[in-house]
């Protein structure tokens, strides 16, 4: 069987794993990333931590998964706020060099995204559509087995849609933009407007709040429900996917706002399309298994 | 050189051309399409006007263009308001078994902007996002040559986007879906409830008006850039296109809107992104050499 390379980059830790065609993890290896230190300390360390890796020569090729847009036809970071100095840097074609195998290179949401696409919630589906929400939100258009990364590797990148441009302008993103009227940190900020900090500690708080009743938690709720029906809409119309698949820490609490968000989604959809299925995402790492299944996406 | 048969159907006209691979058409057809009259009446139409086409058997296979949503995977028509007793029919296996070649099925949006793509103002290009701006708004994602058409052959079809979920409810679609606040109709409609019937007769006046310094005008055209802005910002989010392409009747008047859409897609858009370029449509027919490139987009 097929076995691919995955990295797993962040800006503090990465893990490098050997992954088999499934999706299986063969072996892995975790560490500290010195993601402040720079492209030649990050490459030193990835070299060692991938030779630990046991056969990891026989793989067919390495994926790495970093945060933030990548040009995937040049195989560089766009934006690399994470990993200081890695904007233009030629990461994948010096993997490539380090390696002697193919590399390739994709953010980390478009990752998570083939991952579930290829081997997890959306396996056997030409047109997938991941979402996560969590702090922020983030997707990934995954189309008959390869991401759509785009020009500047934003295809997925929907944290700026707008829902409406008349809201409060909370930080460098649109006004009424998707992550600040609905990601955790926009429900905590909105729970924390209402009944003060100690109260909502976490967004789960206002889902909690709502469930048991309170009218002013509902109401944060309930135009999240709408906010994110809308948003699902406005993606059914561009790239009408064959499934949605969810992830992220917001998922935990998804009993208590899924429905009304499908619900909603339906209100604003046309009929042919209600019957699109909404799903929660299956795997438990698919970071590193996406990073791996970058290569087998491009045909290895 | 490779050529194909093209047919665009609509409910009341059809055009058949043999086309070869760089969009040049050989020999063309034309006819009442006799669309009211139900699928044998149609069909046996059709088979009549391919054969008057000279060596329409040496081409490498059949591609339709028509008027509502496709199940692309089954060759058949999702819902064919314009074509009665298609909806479901078999139409490409029909096709198939007539002429004894591959034969394909898509909308003519998605026909319109496959054209584009491969032989027009977006080819050479990866990711292109077409869009139509007549009566109404329709649209295409073609990713490496393939119309992304999706679960029910809704991919691209943008019209009911929500702009601002607040606006008035018009018809069917969505309250503030951007169909109903920027296409050639909504600009018409928009034009008369200021100015009257018979000082607009066409959304054209309303640009006329606006460019001659009518300051009533200037705050229609100022807030249909401002949607088309976000709309395409929207867009960008999705799939980050490489190039889009723009289309339909409205164009003839594109000089005195688009710089303004263009100034409002860059607006809501992160930086990165604001280099991407906005060309009108090249092809005086894209319908026919759209529907032709269907065999070659599926690799004939």
């Amino acid at each position: 069987m097929k076995t691919y390379i995955g990295i797993d980059l962040g800006g503090t830790n990465v893990r490098v794993a050997r992954v088999d065609e499934t999706g299986k993890v063969l072996a892995q290896v975790k560490g500290p990333s010195y993601g402040q230190e720079g492209p030649a300390k990050v490459m030193a360390n990835l070299e060692e931590m991938v030779r630990e890796i046991p056969d990891w020569n026989e793989a067919e090729g390495i994926g790495v998964g970093v945060p933030g847009p990548v040009d995937t036809k040049a195989g560089s970071m766009v934006l690399s706020t994470n990993l200081p100095g890695f904007a233009g840097y030629p990461f994948a074609s010096e993997m490539q060099k380090q390696f002697g195998m193919p590399a390739f290179l994709d953010n980390d949401a478009n990752v998570a995204g083939l991952a579930e696409a290829l081997v997890g919630a959306g396996k056997g589906y030409s047109t997938v559509f991941y979402l996560t929400m969590s702090t922020g939100i983030g997707g990934a258009l995954i189309v008959n087995g390869r991401t759509v990364s785009g020009k500047h590797g934003f295809g997925g990148e929907v944290a700026n849609i707008i829902i409406d441009r008349d809201r409060e302008k909370v930080n460098y993103l649109n006004a009424g933009a998707v992550e600040n009227e609905c990601s955790g940190t926009a429900i905590t900020r909105k729970g924390r407007a209402v009944f003060g900090s100690d109260a909502i500690p976490h967004a789960g708080a206002v889902f909690d709040l709502a469930a048991s009743g309170n009218e002013k938690a509902q109401e944060i709720v309930k135009t999240m429900e709408e906010d994110m029906g809308q948003f699902f809409a406005t993606v059914g119309c561009v790239c009408d996917p064959d499934i949605y698949v969810l992830g992220g820490g917001m998922m935990k609490s998804a009993d208590k706002f899924l429905p009304g968000i499908i619900e909603n989604y339906k209100k604003f959809s046309h009929e042919a399309l209600r019957d699109t299925p909404f799903v929660i995402s299956k795997l438990d790492e698919p970071g590193i298994i996406g990073a791996a299944m970058l290569p087998k996406s491009a045909g290895l």
